[in-house]
């Protein structure tokens, strides 16, 4: 057997999620049926995280064991030309025998786009949020690095049933029989203007379900002046998700790269 | 009753085209709509000419008439609060009585955007063709001019029966009651290479049905060579629909906007 490596873009907007579910369209699901049509094989392949229904990836990382002799370098083409267009392989590798997208990555960036305009253009309107509102941008900046370093980010994890299995638990590398943990690492933390575009950009060394669209909801109550920085230190602390601001929507965030 | 006159924008791929059709989502029947729901009127917009399933608008221009006492001013942002996001009212201003969107139209601008990378980003599917395979550019550049001035573009013209009926007859505000003519005037036509697109932008007082695709399919010969310039002359000389290339998918087609 080998071991595969691919880098995957897509359009998130087309799916409901990465994670394969009977009768829906996911990415994964998607990627599996493209891999069963082209070996035969009945194969899951495993990415480097779930991604929500409407999240993007500029390069979601996924893996998979394969029996097939195809050249690593033709899966590229061979794929693409049976993925639907919404989906692409950038980059298909041999990897290593012991690499797994997930439990392998060491870290990950995520991006969140507002489109602050007027008016959002309608051929953005699957790719960002559309806040037009007042907003002390400059506050949020300001704020952004509050989140930087080690912290347990319980009040920006979701609560639902499926919080602790779909913990992107990249921790669990190292510990491989501890409890699941929510404190994560984060390296940077920057809200950008872009254009007509505010951005937030933070990489760490894992996130929690919904914890970049948690954390962009809470950097809001501080644009619009109804949370300081001091009270976004006291939220984090907190550790209780009902401390914190509102789940920001699907459409503007980005899985920007995973890092090995 | 006075006359409106808006510009909008629109993801044609949610859309059936233009025109309202039964039991289809088109742009104008969701506007009409958006309309109705703001005044109670039955009002259909008129376009400026209609654009098939899959085109896009960057600022298609409609007119109709209204008895609403509503500001212009305010039309833009209710129309928006209503419209769907792949929609967008861009401006919204009282216009002459004698304005039509169509009837006064004196030229239009169209692009087409072919992605001529290995891959084309998901993100971008919907917007542009995607043709990664060899293409003398060059030779493409040079032969663009080839349809500037007034020429009958029969050559180019969908054959369908809604043909006639279809054509976007800028030139019957002058001409009333003369039967309709294929004959009109490209003022520009350029081929012109943007990072990882390669794009067709031209700008005359009208177009046939398919008349930009049909260009753009024919150009295409040119690049694989298999079409000269001297060909082409001899394509748009001919007025024959079987002499031109194939008609270029909707995706990549962009109304840029509407002279009056």
């Amino acid at each position: 057997m080998r071991n595969l490596k691919l880098i995957l873009s897509y359009d998130g907007a087309d799916f409901a999620g990465w994670q394969v579910q009977p009768g829906r369209s996911t990415v994964q699901g998607t990627l599996a049926s493209a891999i069963g049509r082209l070996t035969g094989e009945n194969v899951l392949p495993q990415g480097s995280g779930r991604t929500d229904a409407g999240v993007h990836a500029l390069a979601q990382v996924a893996s998979f064991a394969t029996a097939s002799t195809i050249p690593a370098e033709n899966w590229l083409r061979a794929l693409n030309d049976i993925l639907p267009a919404s989906v692409r392989v950038l980059e298909a590798t041999e990897a290593a025998p012991e690499f797994h997208a997930r439990k392998s990555a060491r870290g990950k960036t995520y991006r969140y786009r507002i489109h602050r305009g007027t008016i959002c253009p309608p051929f953005l309107a699957r790719y960002v949020w559309h806040y037009p509102y007042p907003l002390e941008e400059s506050a949020m900046v300001a704020a952004a690095h509050v989140v930087v370093g080690e912290h347990d980010f319980t009040s920006f994890a979701a609560v639902d049933p499926e919080r602790v299995e779909r913990m992107e638990a990249v921790d669990n590398a190292n510990a491989t029989s501890v409890a699941p943990t929510n404190v994560r690492t984060i390296f940077s933390s920057e809200w950008i203007r872009e254009d007509e575009e505010f951005v937030y950009a933070v990489r760490g060394t894992g996130f929690l379900h919904h914890m970049v669209r948690n954390l962009v909801g809470t950097f809001l109550l501080i644009g619009k002046g109804t949370v300081s920085t001091e009270d976004f230190r006291r939220i984090l602390k907190a550790c209780d998700r009902s401390a914190a601001g509102p789940t920001a929507p699907a459409a503007g965030l980005y899985l920007v790269n995973v890092e090995y």
